[in-house]
This record gives C-alpha cells, sequence and structure tokens, in this order.
C-alpha cells in the first residue's frame, strides 16, 4: 500500500497520475476534513469531494472542484430565497452532500460515508477521511477570526492569515484505519497540497506525527511551492505571513520531523543543498502537472524515490 | 378575509382565479401537511409548495405542482449514487425544500418558514399550515399500511384504500391563526380538493371542526367530483372503496356538519334536490378550470354565494 496525505485539488492531480502508473487499489488516501463546513443545514466535505470527483473521472478540470458540467438552479433559487450563496453548489454535487448529510444523521461515520460514496462513483482507491471527529480549521487573520472556507472562499483569501488554530483537529482521533495505512505502508507521500491549511490539520490529529515518525516506509513530499510561489491559492502567502519563509525549503522544514525525501520543481533547484542539510533527501524534478504525462511523470519519479529508499534502508 | 381549505393542485388552481378577483391579502389559505413527508433528510410540504409556487406564478402549469423549467440534476445523481428517487425533486425546487428543513432544524416552526417563503416568492395571500405538528396520513391498502406519497407517488395511486388513518392530525393543535381565521373569516371556502386525503387530514386537527361548526361565517364547499369522476388523481376511487360513493353528493355529506353551501359541476345538476335535502343550498355551475377566466368566475360564483348567505343570515 502507498499511503498518500491529501489536500484538495493539487493532491487530487497528483492522485490521478499516481492511479495510473500503480494498481490504484493499492493506494490509500488519507484527506484532510479541515475544510468541512455547513452550508444550507448539509455536510460539505470539500477535499474529500475533489478527489472522489477527479478520481471518478466526473471532476469539471476548469475549475479543479465540482462535476463537470453541473448547473447552479437550486443554488440560484437559494439565492432568490434570500440565503447566502457565496459557496457554489452544484445541483448534481449537491446529491453528494445531501447523500452524506442524510447518512450521517443516520448515525453513520463520516469514513463509512465517505466509503459508500467511493463504491457508488467507481473509485478503486482507497479513501479515508483524516478523522470522522469535527476536525474544522479556524484562522485569525486581518478580518478576524475565520472559518476556513470563509477565508477561502467567502473572503478570496483576501485576509492576511495571522494565526492558524488546529485545537479541533489536534482533538479528534484518526478515522479507522489511517494510523494501520501509515504503519503499514510501503511507502507514504504528501501530497503537493497547502502545508498549512490542507495538510496541517492532518497533522495535527492526535498520533499523526508520531505515526508518521514511526512508520518503517519512507516519506516523500512534493513541494506545492514552486519558485516561491504557490501554483494555486494562498500557501506561499500564508507561509510568509506565519513566519516560515515561502520558498520550497519552508515546506520541507515542516515536514523535517519525519521526511525521507522532499521532491521540488527543477525550477528550485538551488534549494537541494539547503534541504539536504536537513537530513532530508531532496530532488529536482517537473513538478507542474498541465498533462496526464506530466502528473504520471511526477508519480513515477516519487514512487522510484521511495523504492530506492527503501532498498538503501534494508541493505 | 376570506379562509381558504386547501389541498394541492386543485386547490391551487382555485386560489389563482380568487387571487385574481378579490384583494389577495384578504385571503388566507389553511392547507394540509397531511402528505409531509421527509425525502434524502428534507422536509418537503407538496401541499403547501404547490399552492405557493401556484400563486408565485412559478408552478410547472403541464404537471400543476414544482416549478416550471426546472431540472433534475441532483435527482439524477442521487439515483446515480444508489438513492431512491421515485419522488420528484427538481433543481430549483430543492431550494424550498433545503430552506425549510434548515429553518425546522433551527427551531423554527413551519408556519414561521411557511411565511418567510411566502415573503421570499412574493405571495399576497396568507399561507398557514394547517398545524406545526407531524400529522402524516397513513393510508392501509391493499398493498399494505402506507405513508400518503408512497401511495400517492411512488404506488401511482393503484394499491386500493381500505382505510385511512388520520391519528398523527388528531392529536395535533391547529397551528397558530388557524382556529383565529376560521372565527373571524366573512367566509370559508373548502376548495375543490380531495375531501379524503387533502380535506381530511384539515378537518382531523384537535378543533377545527368545532371550529368550522361555531364560525358565524357562512362556509361552501367546491366539489371536486364531476360526473362521479375526480377530474384528477384518485378522490372518486377512494371515497367509493371507503363505501361512501362517488358521486358529488358523497362529499357534501363529509361535510354536512358545518357546510352552508355547496358548489358542484352543471353536469351534476341532477343532485342538486339530494344535497338540498341535508339543509345544505346546491348550487350547479361550471366547475373545470381550464382557463384564467373559467377559474375566476368559479371564484365569483362562490364568492356571491357566500355574499348572499351573509345577507341572508343578517336579515
Amino acid at each position: 500500500m502507498i499511503v498518500v496525505l491529501a489536500g484538495g485539488v493539487g493532491a487530487a492531480k497528483f492522485l490521478e497520475g499516481l492511479a495510473a502508473v500503480m494498481p490504484p487499489d493499492e493506494i490509500a488516501v488519507i484527506c484532510n476534513t479541515g475544510d468541512d463546513a455547513a452550508f444550507h443545514g448539509l455536510h460539505v466535505s470539500p477535499d474529500l469531494d475533489t478527489v472522489l470527483y477527479t478520481l471518478a473521472g466526473m471532476v469539471d478540470r476548469e475549475r479543479g472542484w465540482g462535476i463537470a458540467g453541473d448547473t447552479f438552479g437550486c443554488l440560484e433559487s437559494l439565492a432568490f430565497l434570500g440565503k447566502q450563496t457565496w459557496f457554489q453548489l452544484g445541483d448534481r454535487d449537491l446529491a453528494t452532500h445531501l447523500a452524506r448529510t442524510e447518512r450521517l444523521r443516520q448515525g453513520a461515520t463520516l469514513s463509512e460515508v465517505t466509503e459508500e460514496l467511493r463504491r457508488a462513483l467507481g473509485v478503486a482507491c482507497r479513501i479515508l477521511p483524516m478523522s470522522d471527529g469535527f476536525a474544522r480549521t479556524r484562522l485569525r487573520t486581518t478580518a478576524g477570526w475565520l472559518a476556513l472556507q470563509e477565508y477561502f472562499v467567502k473572503l478570496r483569501q483576501e485576509p492576511e492569515v495571522l494565526e492558524v488554530d488546529f485545537t479541533a483537529a489536534a482533538s479528534c482521533r484518526p478515522a479507522p484505519g489511517v494510523l494501520a495505512a501509515i504503519q503499514e505502508a510501503a511507502g507514504v507521500i504528501v501530497a503537493p497540497s497547502n502545508p498549512i491549511l490542507s495538510i496541517g490539520p492532518i497533522l495535527a490529529v492526535t498520533g499523526m506525527r508520531e505515526a508518521l515518525r514511526a512508520t518503517a516506509a519512507p516519506v516523500a513530499a512534493i513541494s506545492p511551492i514552486v519558485g516561491g510561489r504557490a501554483l494555486k491559492g494562498p500557501a506561499d502567502r500564508i507561509l510568509a505571513s506565519l513566519g516560515l519563509g515561502s520558498s520550497a525549503a519552508a515546506v520541507a522544514e515542516l515536514y523535517r520531523d519525519f521526511l525521507d525525501v522532499f521532491v521540488l520543481d527543477r525550477s528550485d533547484v538551488h534549494l537541494l543543498d539547503e534541504i539536504q542539510e536537513k537530513g532530508i533527501r531532496a530532488v529536482a524534478t517537473e513538478t507542474v502537472m498541465n498533462s496526464p504525462e506530466a502528473k504520471q511523470q511526477l508519480a513515477r519519479t516519487v514512487l522510484q524515490e521511495l523504492a530506492a529508499k527503501r532498498a538503501s534502508c534494508s541493505r
């Protein structure tokens, strides 16, 4: 089993490549749920859905999230009824949230519901929420304390992030199977997701960092920062405003206690020494995933690095 | 105030006519909620919605219910997820159920939510659910005990109805304003709705029949049965299978204890004597509402009858 710690869009693109170069049923995804939120009484899990829709081949490729060709009749009508509609919910997408919410209200866990959705959508990879608990991330910003989607969608990531509160995640236990997957993995990959907002909550869940440090499996991470810039989203600005610096090296530093291999973009080749000095093997390659081939090539590179690490450790 | 006891499609058509021939804000609708049901965790109130959508001018005229031009993306996706989708829910229609369900979960009453929806949709008539309580009708049929929508939609009214259980409605109190509206009305009209399934639950609510008997206002009813046949739905077959006969006179008999005027179709003119013998004034006119003019003419006829009754009583 290869275990992937995943946020949303960036992770989903990487997972597409990975599932194309190895048996997808040997991939276990541990997915961030710190973004989860309630809209119109429905439980929305943005990162789980992005991963599910992408692996099911139904994602809207232009946006990176939601369902291709979806309509927005319900959202338009909610706006007409005077409801807040800054969080975009397509009509087909709504079915997922309705099904999830109804099952949760019936007493099912988020893990169980995610497994049901995975099967219904025909996704072969195992998909595990990081926790079945309430693990919502909160942000202290120049616009006050915000829930993640308020910052991300409603305020378009415009306020400066001053502090990130993972208290909720830190009081959550990992979902069933999560720690075992890490312990028994042949390799662990931290996807190229926002290291603070997407991977941060996963690492904050009780026992998660300890499991990553303790596993015999090599752990690799892919930098979401290329040339000091996030390819998508506010990761660079958040790293900077939290005083961590905004280079790929700052990401490696965040994962330093459990990381064996760091894959960064070839445009950041000048950072190789800085990262290797942390005791982490650093590899520069093409990390921008603009085509199926690029996704698969990146996946192959990471798998090769993990295999090499396993070989060197067992010698 | 003119008070109208209303079911779904037939009542909504009549209300359109009524609202065109008198100030709509002087109409109070007491609407059946015995059809209410939960689908995908959402509270659906079919008759309230049909009345609201019709009076808001947004109803799908061909079907008589739902929203004109609505799409069904969410329902298709729910089917894809393996959910039961025999109850048709359009994408725009869903917004109503989402808004209602969220407000109910927040602790609002059905009356309060209905008032919010009425305002948002720009409907001038006052719309009151018969009760804020759980008043679901159950049917004993040749296919066993069924909830109303199971009988009506899922099984397409095919099983024979052997018994109708209003126990739930009978243990409910009228919604705030309902009894006062009947007491203070200038006239009460029982819309041409199914007398068993749509008007039956309203009459079963605690104190409702007593209020109709006690009010000083004249009470008129319009027959939904024309020439021994229901214009729409299974009213004729249910009246027959319950042993009540299936003529318009059977409907008058059901309302006999509070009825002053019974308006029936001119094709049923031969029933006038039979009904007048019950001590009810009977009037034969065109009751089939195939055009705006027909709806308005029927409304005018009923209002004139109520006015005449008031004049004769005050003499």
